[in-house]
């Protein structure tokens, strides 16, 4: 195989399995965790930078859900993790931002990572690795960095009318991927309006510059990537539905089933917007054979025309002693007029061609 | 990843599950109910506007359908779904039109999501999200607007003949979905029929416009929309004849088979479709190609006879002082007929080549 | 979608299920009804147009074969299913000649459905839809028209001699089946070699016509259409083997698993051909810019060489008082000499890019 | 479909199930029957043309291999299936040398079916149609003709010291299936250099024949005849891993899953060359693109250098009374100063355009 | 079939299952044998090259893990293998260096084949065959030669504070295939790299050399045998994961579950990039055609401008007697501006059609 190792060394340190390694975008911000305790009757939401205030996990009927931020905080992550109990390989998982989505269950809670795709304030797609542990009355979120696909959710919880109020943590759980899974819909949309202008643009647009190429390779890898982050959640889903976890009550099923509906429409979209993106390519292709079809079309008519003309007045333009035509009356208007008839008969050619 | 929001905001609010939000086209029409009781005996069908009257579910040994049009009445909807007893979330996939096939078993009544597919008066492929809950002795069809493929249907209801009327709501639950996919059949048919005109299209036109392959293009994403559509309701009635509901008859099951083994005809049909558009284009790029190539041919052929022949003219056009053959008697003669023959030797050695 | 009906109406009439509508090609026919009675001892052969005579069926351990052909005679085919007591819904298939092949199985008979592909006295691939039904001693088989590939099988029951005589009607519902497999190897044999011709004639041909486009393409849906009338009795076939319907005997097993292995090797053979003929365009294609390649060639040689001479020649043809060259003695001499060089330099240029 | 019959006739004969029709390349040549009788203490080896020779199945804890080559001897073959009771349709298949790999197990045997691909003495890749029948403690294998991959097998039976000497006839039947698929490893290998060997000619070749696109196509095909050949193998092997019949002793199994392993290497192997192999046109299409690119680039750069340059000579060449730039001093040399310049700036423009 | 045998003979001698054959690249290095032995307490390493110190596993409470380089020692390796009363057949699988990774379970051991990708000092890709023995408390690894991914590892065993020190053999099985699995990741790390290298390289470039489809096809084979390589390791943890072996600790298995989710990552990024490299070719294609496209716009446009002109330039080079034009007093400057008019309307013709 010819894979050289370039400038950058791609030795990497084979670390101890569990030993947690952040590999998300550089960050220096602190921990910031979001501590949400509520039941039918009370709601409380609390803000910290304290890992301590991580292990506020109440009971009484009350839900707790945990959220906190900031990846690049491997000691504190560390320390919130041995609080709960978490396997150590759960621990390398939460902050290795590569992780793909998948479901582990252990006997006294679930741990589900997935990845988060939203449109953030300033409209770019954003994409964050998102681990979630879920026990009896309490739930963990980690995220990468600040920001998310929550804040309605918060809102249903704050208010006293909700649904979500009355049930329990695994409800929340369901609420929580609801909110991931309904931002996928928003994602695919942008995605297929921007397939659509693109096809819009390579019927009109004129130049054959490599930026149309270009906008349709980066859509294709865009495609594949976006693929990779949602597919697997799938059978995470699926799973999820299937476990039999103790604190997963039946009327919950119901909404787990929704949402695999719903997921599995996601995935059938992306392969459906996966599918147009490559014949994109093709009909590309195409639009610039058929363009250089008219292009040497103008040449060939031009060349076929008038190379034999000039050929017949080079005739005429030679130099030699004894050239009769040239010293007869109307030799030059007969000349000209036999030049218009093959002009003439040249147009009917191509017009007979159908190139006219 | 390079997707940037546009204009548009597809930021969304990520509203409580069983939110109920109509995504289909613009419409203010209000709720339009259709009424039919029957049993072997007696036949009654009554129209109103009214949501009250979609409670008029009799009993009696007789079967009712009620059929809603208008998913944009989304309270009059929620109405209907809170005395039929219809989970939330059903309520949302009523009236999300954007919802795919799908069936949802209930303790008392099974939920069915499917799209009619039919050509309207106006002759123009028509989409439609239609749901359906089946009870006991009771049917509930929900429209997004009105015009459908139930008529010969209702007209076999009223009918005295019928085998319908001597059989149960399971039967008319069958009696729909078979009327669903009668109509698929013309609209694949109609799709063939679209694939083979372009196709004799494509041979016998001569210009290399973009309308061909922009054609080609829009049949490549129908095929997709409608195998989208379409290939859902396959597992829908597969898992349907494998439900063990009680309300369903054992000598329904040989209908539902059959009602099976046509959808599988018809996915059949669409994948066959689907390989022919896609050969298409394959096609297209071919017969481009061959056209450079007879242009190409004209071109090289009138360049290579003439381009040497006037060059041997131009060389008796030279000024020099000393030019002996210039002043040769037949020098003239002698060239033109030096011409006629490089003339038809290259005639000769394209023809060799058949280029001619 | 932009679907839009044409002139022609793909508006169906929702028939009920189980009405008959024969759908083959336009013919009016008689019914045509042949019996062969016959056991270890005795064969006799029956031949009649009139209805009552399909009901011919003796029992007293014989094995009644009913081959019915036309099934535009709608009439008298409900006739014969009330009194062979076939559901309606099979009556429907019989006569839809758009089945595609499948099996069903009822309490006292299978119904098998199949496509039959032979090639008829003028050589014309002809596919007919064919129904058989299976009784404990009987056989129905259903034709849209005259001719079939039995005729051998006919022989053999009339031998005395034939392993058949001693079987019972499952024996011969095998033998029914082997017969058509054994028809679609040769059906596949003529399109390998139809394959072979076409690449042959891609290789040797020099025109560019659309005439092997053309052909290619109906190599592709031919070969599609022969996969879907062939590849759904694979499953039948399979289902047929593992069926356990009370009178087939076990030893009849090892020959359905044999006509099994003869459908999938039949397939394989189909698949093979696929990919064959997908990549006679690739390789068409290839050929072609091949020769492109060629023309582009002789064009560039022949302007590359003499468009720089005619510009040397035109430059001693202009017209300046002074221009010193035109009156050295050699000069025509020495420039015709210039020339040659020239000539020389480009044909090693082009030899060197061996282009010659 | 448009498949018409040429002037070969297509019409098969349908014979009775279990008609022996040998269907290899012709040849005349008599039976010739190898037996072989060992165990631990003794070994024999006979030859004979007679077909009473088969039947010499000794038993007495001796393992019998007979080998028959000659598979147009049908009657001969029909004599020994007598013999041993095989049944009809396994007679058939024996002389079918179309016969897909398969494995059919009856009460006292096994009947295996596979291609033997080898290279013969004048390194021709050879394909035969072997079938082998695997009793309690004899094997019979039937061969097209002579020759075969069996030596060193026959050798290591022969030697004192070998395992085989221990073992029953289950073993000898794995250490025949090891030796065929020994030899596929081969035979692939030989496959691989073989593209290898294309590629590079592809890369090096300079001339536009039609050679290289015909060598592709003939490679596709091979690959995809000895995927036909081979693949059906692995699900046989597997298979017989897994049969229940009783003369397959315990430790054997290993061997056969040591074989199963062996068979997927060879499967992915021939996977990863059909890749390869697909991919090379695309390549070679890309490649000669690449090279049409460089002579239009040749053409235009001579064109439109000299093309503006002699139009310009064109316009001083002509014949008008007043055109004082012909008479002016140094007129001449100033126009060929000017275009000097011109020649300049263009081949500084197709510079910049890095066209040389 | 065409495949000839070429000068090479691949005539194999079909060896008896379980003959040695090693066929990895030559070397001759002597054995070298490393052997760790460690518990919570105590931990020894020692070097050898004499094959009785393989021998060398202690048991009473260690683990043992003894690493073989050099698979070109046949005899030593077999004598190891007695010893560890390994079977014949996996002795031939240790120096096979083509065997494809697979698990064979045995009584007493476990036997895992894999590769191992890293890279070297130079930085080169290596690949290793890799075989490893898994007892109750001992690990015997054979490499092909010195250099491997485990010095990581080691220095963990030798350090008293990790995990390692306190499990078992099973543990040191993980840990050794975690070592593996994660180099894995760099190295479709580079590979990755090398792809978004390779796309900007297209799109920069502007010789149409054959060195970019040449590295576009070096790497398709590249992922391609990657893939090879690598993915039928997913399926050994796979069923490493499911065996019932009894010295697997029940809580190896969540590392064994985890490890099976990285390979799963590893083979999903390797799909990732073959679809990428699968497009690089269709991009590189279009990039050339649109260059094509501009090479041909200017040839026209130079072409299509100028040759009228020189026709024009003809007629009035022309020496007829009677030509009126030429003997105007303007007509030289008349001419002059006609040919300029022209000039222009070709310019706003090519510009309207926006070849400019
Ligand atoms: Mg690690
Ligand atoms: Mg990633
Ligand atoms: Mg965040
Ligand atoms: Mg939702
Ligand atoms: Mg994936
Ligand atoms: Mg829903
Ligand atoms: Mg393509
Ligand atoms: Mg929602
Ligand atoms: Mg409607
Ligand atoms: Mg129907
Ligand atoms: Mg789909
Ligand atoms: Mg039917
Ligand atoms: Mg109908
Ligand atoms: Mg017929
Ligand atoms: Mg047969
Ligand atoms: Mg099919
Ligand atoms: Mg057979
Ligand atoms: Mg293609
Ligand atoms: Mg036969
Ligand atoms: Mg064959
Ligand atoms: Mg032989
Ligand atoms: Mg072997
Ligand atoms: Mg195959
Ligand atoms: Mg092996
Ligand atoms: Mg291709
Ligand atoms: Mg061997
Ligand atoms: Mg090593
Ligand atoms: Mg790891
Ligand atoms: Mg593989
Ligand atoms: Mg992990
Ligand atoms: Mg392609």
């Amino acid at each position: 195989m010819n894979l050289k190792k370039k400038k950058k060394s791609y030795k990497v340190k084979n670390l101890s399995p569990g030993t947690m390694a952040y590999r998300g975008k550089k960050q220096t911000t602190a921990i910031s965790i979001d501590i949400i305790n509520y039941n039918g009757d009370s709601y409380k939401r609390e803000h910290s930078n304290r890992v301590e205030d991580a292990f506020n996990h109440k009971g009484n009927d009350q839900v707790t859900w945990i959220n906190i931020n900031g990846l690049n905080n491997i000691k504190e992550i560390e320390t919130i993790g041995l609080h709960y109990e978490l396997h150590p390989l759960t621990l390398e998982d939460i902050v290795n931002t590569h992780q793909r989505p998948k479901i582990d269950e252990f006997e006294n809670h679930l741990y589900i990572v997935f990845k988060m795709l939203y449109f953030k304030d300033d409209d770019q797609l954003t994409k964050e690795h998102v681990s979630m542990i879920v026990g009896k009355d309490y739930i963990l979120t980690f995220q990468e960095a600040d920001g998310d696909v929550f804040d309605d959710l918060r809102d249903r919880i704050n208010s006293t009318k909700g649904r979500i109020r009355m049930r329990g943590a695994d409800y929340l759980m369901y609420a929580i991927l609801d909110a991931i899974v309904d931002n996928y819909f928003s994602v695919i949309e942008a995605f297929g309006d921007k397939i659509e202008e693109l096809e819009r643009h390579i019927f009109e647009s004129s130049t054959s510059s490599n930026e149309t190429p270009n906008k349709i390779q980066a859509l294709k890898q865009d495609v594949l990537k976006i693929r990779r982050a949602i597919f697997p959640l799938r059978e995470v889903i699926n799973r999820l539905d299937k476990t039999d976890i103790n604190f997963l009550e039946i009327k919950t099923h119901d909404y787990l089933k929704d949402l695999h509906d719903h997921i599995i429409q996601v995935c059938e979209s992306i392969d459906l917007y996966r599918e147009m993106v490559w014949s994109l390519m093709d009909m590309y292709m195409t639009i610039i054979n058929n363009k250089m079809n008219e292009v040497m079309k103008v040449l060939t008519i031009m060349a076929s025309i008038f190379i034999p003309l000039t050929f017949i007045a080079g005739i005429y333009g030679m130099n030699f002693d004894h050239m009769p035509e040239l010293h007869t009356k109307n030799g030059y208007y007969i000349l000209l007029g036999a030049m218009a008839v093959i002009f003439v008969l040249m147009l009917f050619y191509f017009r007979r061609k159908k190139w006219l």
